[in-house]
């Protein structure tokens, strides 16, 4: 077989191997950042996320994001990825029925393999910001509708050839077709499932600190380490300037949030917040995924700077509005996706590495870019947002979302799986101060 | 040098990163599974592992299993891998005693590596099934025979051109070569042990809850990660064809057999047990590890859910049988990896990713890769808990394989090692309540 | 663009990102070696110290080590590494000010991103000597001046053309360029810091074992998993003899150490401790990380058994002579990296991997190499030591370095962050017993 073939194989698969590992760093950033009471919980969620999303990627998803069919959805080969296909034959040479991935050439079982991570991904996202009291069986059946209805759709538009991409909207590797897919479906689930007990109580912000940042920190430098294959990888094949150049951008735009984060944090807090700093770098490599191919290194620094920024104020700003998200996901990817996805409109320049955008705002083109990104933005808002509530209240009205307040004092770890995750370690139960309760044991 | 050389190459060596990494996996499932006071014991078994494993292979094991020789053994380039060898060299201008893996065009220690990585994991199999009571000097001592004179038997009976190779066995990357061996050296120790100390009293099974499940599912996800270098990396040649294919049907039979283990732990206990979730991952994998290439993907579905429910019935028979494996090593590697070198001999489908298999009783090829199959998992059956068997006892009379009852209770971390994994946490001690012994501190 | 091209920039990025993951290597292993109180602050360091790196490097660290200039330092591009280069043009076709590293044929931006994460390293290692008394601002400002000002000079004497490469000095993968340069940079500080409170105190050594020796056997896998992007990613072409053989000496130095490090602490302390075991492993690691090409599989045993008894004998040494490393580090990278470019001119084979080294000492070549080796120890240690000392004595002017003895005591994380790694765990603090406090909650 031809020698591309083979090596843009290699890349594709062992960045996409990159990729399924941040499977790991979501376990652990959104396990870390919430009490110990639910981790058996959140790590159980993190876990079979991946194994609904690969099995509903497989039987749906995949055939309405890539199959060919119209601008809104893929019509043909929908199920079980079955359609005909003869990749890696690419070109003239392609026969099939997923001609908007067919420009890629290498084998079918790598494309399919490189997509469902990142579908995986969009699905993970979600499951932070309802942590510590939805129902377990109740997010099992959203990721199913996540990653068979809600995502491919989205996915088509941008990246299968659906009626985005041909407005000339750009996201490289996936600020909003990932990022703020998973965030907008978060906060349809959040919004219905409304905030943990004990939150907000008389006008109070009640904080409620993770029980781990050891974990949590391991987690974000296992994303940080996975972002090498989402964003590098996403080229889906080995050019070696683009990959070269997307590699340094996403590590330099993270660099850059972790600063201005942890330096907001210490001004706005008094002292350099951990979680902060951690949710800074992830705001940071969001921001830059749809842009890292499109924008230049200085330019990467200061997507990250604004990153590290918004990311500290957006988490302020969900307390202050009540909208409780245990471990910043909301901070991170919807408002960093979204921000992430305009920036290509801002700081775009021409073909950087390779790719013939045109040139964003500042780089004197205009404000074209910007529009088609900005209308990608508000439609992806608007599809996602508005079907992922219509489930989220399907399954609310069907089988509950919410566990009972009892449980949920208690923990869910006990109530939804029966374990504990540290059984042997003494704790102290986080109190209720507002309601006189002491600490005990 | 050639260019297919250098590709293949990268691929061996970065897929045998990813299956080195594994040992990492092993050692948080194990230890997350175990209680706190002999974390320390099991963190060193697992670290200590591949270092006699490297030391053991390099020294004998490599030349047993792969130096020419009979179809029981090899007898050339016995010792430090130092036989001649011309690699990368393959075919006719191949000079060398390590015939049967010349087909595999990569320098030397390309193999040697590869190979090693997965001699590591047949031993740290080991490891969990007797955890909690085997003495530290007696486990490196067993390791160094697993992995010089047990596990490159069978690996020469198999991949070595040895006799079972030779019947027509299939085994891609290691369900018997790998998992069953390590599995049937597990239960000959486990035998000669004995149950730990208040596991079965009065006829009841008392339940010995793992200490940190956020390190058994970091770890499993781990193993998840490098399972996409045992099973792709296992073509030794970068086939994207091949690897591809090998990927997908490794990651949908996890997925499978998560949901499966999962679904049936909801049923029979009542609630979704993380553990048989964890565990039903691992099944998947171990079951696909032999059929991976030489079966579909809609086959490695079903595959999967076997899996799943094997391990999860499993773990509840050997508790009955009063087989006492502290981290269903047993029902993973063991019972799956039978299951799985029968699966090829049930499911596989002639070429599919391009090995002439024939075609197994399912897909119309009667039983005669079935039984071929069958005769590999006796045979190997047979050898490995022999020896394992015979070699546990030498060490049990030489210098004794169980540690104190005292040292039982008190923990193996100070007894063994004189550490303390968590000094400072304060800790409930696991009760023996049937002694009527209380809490303590 | 040309294959070979193509397949080095592979090479050359994925193991990259390897070492990249090493940062989650050393958080885990300094912060488990750490006390509880202390983590957060750990993690924090460990965590925007690549930040800081990746900017500083950008900035300046890249210009000086690669940037044509003299000798002694890169005169060229020095800012943002935005002097001209055509990379991945090589020999004649090569026009840029950045000669130096003109011999590898990848993009710019992916020598970049491999040097990078070096010198992160190097800046890494310091942090866990210093820990658990310093302050958090003072380290970031000494991490930057270490990755724009000290690191980058010494890495342009032997790796970027300057006078030791001249002198015919070789480091591999940066015994001495990485490991003792940080190693240099780490004692002068903890010189000025002194030792932690508690720790030295009538003329007994007070031991403080670490609060998590799961994170640190888990840090510890992930860096000898990085070190396979380390030293085999080193060549910066993807030579499969050269990888090849990196890859196994990498390892069989490893392995050697750790037993030979389990076995000397077990006669010297009567049971075989984790803690040497881990930093066994990682002295093997270092050692060969110099001499991983130039020696052969046999010599790395030897190097590798040394390197584990070095590291015992160091780590009771300085605690005699009372310099307090709470992790190690000195012991790991300080001395066993002068012992492993030591090693060069003892154990190198001209050609063994392709490099005209020489041969060294025991191989007949006399001591020309060793001399070379002890030349380039001499000099780089005089100058990191130095001028890391005035940089941390103006930091300790200007901000001062260390916490106050309230904070010290009371740990850093609340003082330094206001956090609390594990806030929900009842903790053991551990006492001051010369102080007659009891142990409190």
């Amino acid at each position: 077989m031809e020698t591309k073939i083979i090596i843009d194989t290699i890349w594709v698969l062992l960045t996409a191997k990159l990729v399924f590992f941040m499977n790991l760093g979501f376990a652990m950033v959104e396990s870390g950042f919430a009490r110990a009471k639910n981790c058996v919980n959140i790590l159980s969620k993190n876990f079979i996320v991946f194994a609904v999303s690969s099995l509903g990627f497989l039987l749906l998803g995949w055939g309405l994001m890539f199959g060919d069919g119209n601008g809104f959805m893929g019509l043909k080969g929908l199920f079980f990825a079955s359609g005909l296909d003869n990749s890696p034959a690419t070109g003239e040479a392609y026969k099939g029925v997923y001609s908007s991935i067919a420009w890629t050439g290498v084998p079918f079982w790598a494309k399919f393999f490189f997509q469902l991570v990142f579908c995986g991904t969009a699905a993970t996202i979600v499951s932070g910001a309802v942590a510590e009291r939805i129902k377990y069986v109740s997010f099992i059946v959203f990721s199913f509708l996540m990653t068979t209805l809600i995502y491919p759709i989205v996915g088509h538009w941008v990246w299968g050839g659906g009626w985005l991409a041909g407005k000339g909207m750009f996201d490289f590797a996936g600020s909003t077709v990932v990022h703020s897919v998973g965030g907008w479906a978060a906060l349809a689930g959040v919004l219905l499932l409304g905030p943990r007990f004990g939150k907000y109580t008389n006008g109070k912000i009640n904080p409620i600190p993770g029980h781990n940042l050891s974990l949590a920190t391991l987690g974000t430098f296992v994303l940080w380490f996975g972002w090498f294959g989402f964003n590098p990888g996403s080229t889906m094949t080995a050019d070696p300037m683009a990959i070269s150049h997307v590699a340094i951008t996403t590590n330099i735009a993270a660099a850059a949030a972790i600063m201005s984060s942890t330096v907001l944090s210490w001004l706005l807090l008094g002292k350099p917040d951990l979680g902060m700093t951690l949710n800074g770098c992830l705001a940071g490599l969001v921001a830059i995924t749809a842009p890292c191919a499109f924008v230049s290194v200085p330019s990467s620094i200061v997507i990250g700077l604004i990153a590290g920024i918004l990311v500290v104020l957006a988490v302020i700003m969900f307390d202050r509005i009540k909208i409780d998200d245990p471990v910043g996901a909301l901070s991170v990817h919807l408002v960093n996706g979204v921000f992430g996805t305009l920036a290509v409109g801002l700081f775009a320049q021409d073909k950087i590495a390779g790719v013939a955008t045109g040139n964003g705002l500042f780089y004197g083109g205009g404000t074209k870019l910007l529009f088609a990104q900005l209308t990608g933005v508000v439609a992806v808002a608007a599809y996602t947002f508005i079907i992922s509530f219509v489930a989220w209240a399907i399954i609310k009205a069907v089988m509950g979302i919410r566990v009972s307040l009892q449980e949920e004092i208690e923990g869910l770890d006990i109530g939804e799986h029966g374990n504990a995750a540290y059984p042997e370690f003494l704790s102290r139960k986080p109190a209720y101060s507002f309601l006189g309760t002491k600490e005990d044991k």
